[in-house]
């Protein structure tokens, strides 16, 4: 840790004094930079993720050519199904795929325990390498899919609208579901743990379809999971972010998850957040990342916005309220990355 | 009015004393229903939507069926644009089209103005042919897309995954954006209160993209467009309904906004709302949709709750959080609407 020549990250999520507020961006090694299409035009997505050298090139471009403040490992939270044993497949303009989903005792008596430095051994690779490459730059931030999340690609086999599949599974076969949650939680805290052994500085848990639950369901089926998760993992000081988006309903709940910092989707109010849980956890988030069509001027208004509502004081990472998207201006990014650290000034001062 | 022998629904939405909670579905006239699949097995959609003695038999059958406390007339929220010039096309699989989306002032110079009587004939001809085939056995709604809703349909030209489009569209030419919401309020008005004028007891505003919205954006774009409309429907004593899935961060100004009655999704706390807003508004909703894929016990269960939630007295409209799933067992739908009747009678004791 000592070795970092940029910490703003990590002292932020801890809620401790830094100069400036930190910022990074979710999806921020991605389709958006021509950089990235270079490398992706060369090899297919889970390739990629397969390759350390690959997964370290994307991974260090975003703080090369953006100038952000953590790196994060490029990677898909669908590894872990498929260490499971799930065979996953990537197809073109229909994104993942899994042929043979789980939906019932004899498809999820298939599924196994993994074994996070030998079924992932290219994720751990990946994360040393970048490592090296970033050098103490920037901190590396690992992360996973929630359990909830990876069940719902898992019983609905693809991405849906209405996820009829995964409800009614829940719904008609509960016993069966949290079983397989209670698996899929140790899988995540084993693999969340060895990449902060192989050298994440921080892990993010994503919890991508916490909002299609309503707030009873998701007390049940995902945030006792999330919980375990955290409590599962082997760390030291590495802070642990939660970001469940759309679950406007669970803000308090997720504070008090063991998570050190909550991410907000651009539909939260930052302010109001801060004011409800904010001296328990940081909070990162939430700039709408359509916001990046805009002009720069709107941008920077935009900014300075999130800013002014999370307001005086340490304790917030700067951060879209979603993945950016892919036809994003980099130029955009990377002005908003550099009106961060401007305009943020001013809030860390005594 | 008082020909009607079933106004249980219209008494709710304007907080009148009322023997127990009435209770409608959105989309109830649709394809979970073999006997709506049976009527669009010999006509297209759109078809469907200006033949008013088809749009009669769909609209009535849920009332026959499954013994709702109100009427939806069936209808699309893009024959709007549709009367304001665009081409409108159903593709099977992909949902409706429009080839010549608006992106521009070219483009947006070619809407007009709707004549709701003459442009919607058919939809104001259907109105009159449901209100003598109901002959007073319950209430009937007549419905509208909200302005912003139906701007991103415009500019997006077909569903979206992102909102790119309209996202850009806004950030970027604001002034036209704001120019043609105005016009579609005032055609979104004149629609509503033809509407009435043709026997609607009640209108419903769907702001189904509401929800991609931030706070900030929302207060922009959408909710003066709302009030807008709901400021320039004739009306008597017709109940408006506003429902803007994924606004839990807008509760407040939506009951505010002049409806008499505020739509939740199934990401609100009920009880929570009614706290909020409950003294100004009634409330329409708000059970998950997916929880129709469970055992009726466990529906029954979940309507208990919903009602509980809500709490004794009036004001209540009992309905689902979004419309109801395609694959969803009719049965269960009617058991949910017995449980709703009998289940509510003892919130409505003095």
């Amino acid at each position: 840790m000592s070795k970092l020549k940029n910490d703003l990250f990590l002292r932020a999520c801890r809620k401790e004094k830094t100069e400036r507020t930190p910022v990074w961006v979710m999806r921020q090694a991605g389709r958006y930079l021509p950089e990235y299409r270079a490398v992706r035009s060369k090899a297919d997505f889970l390739t990629m993720c397969k390759t350390p050298e690959l997964a370290t090139e994307v991974t260090v471009q975003p703080v090369d050519l953006m100038g952000v403040d953590a790196a994060i490992i490029f990677s898909d939270i669908l590894v872990i199904p498929e260490a499971m044993g799930m065979h996953l497949e990537m197809e073109e303009g229909r994104g993942p795929v899994f042929h043979n989903p789980v939906r019932d005792e004899e498809s999820a008596k298939k599924l196994r325990k993994i074994d996070p430095v030998k079924d992932l051994g290219y994720v751990m690779q990946a994360l040393r390498q970048t490592k090296e490459t970033l050098n103490g730059r920037v901190p590396l931030i690992g992360f996973s899919g929630s359990p909830w999340t990876l069940l719902t690609y898992m019983v609905e086999g693809k991405g849906s609208k209405t996820f009829s599949i995964i409800k009614n599974f829940i719904y008609n076969q509960p016993k069966l579901a949290h079983k397989i949650l209670k698996e899929i939680s140790e899988s995540v805290s084993a693999y969340l743990s060895a990449q902060i052994e192989a050298g994440a500085d921080a892990v993010q848990v994503f919890d991508t379809w916490g909002g299609i639950l309503s707030p009873a369901d998701f007390s049940e089926f995902d945030l006792p999971y999330i919980e375990m998760v955290i409590d599962g993992i082997k760390r030291k000081k590495q802070p642990v972010i939660v970001f469940a988006k759309g679950t406007h309903y669970a803000l308090k709940k997720l504070s008090k998850s063991g998570a050190d910092v909550v991410g907000l989707d651009w539909t939260m109010d930052i302010k109001k957040a801060r004011k409800e849980i904010g001296d328990r956890v940081a909070l990162q988030g939430n700039l709408d990342p359509t916001v990046l069509y805009a002009s720069q001027d709107k941008i920077k208004e935009e900014v300075k916005g999130v800013l002014k509502h999370y307001g005086h004081g340490s304790g917030h990472i700067f951060n879209l309220g979603h993945g950016i998207h892919p036809d994003t201006d980099p130029e955009n990014l990377k002005a908003l990355v550099k009106f961060v650290k401007e305009e943020s000034v001013k809030y860390h001062k005594d």
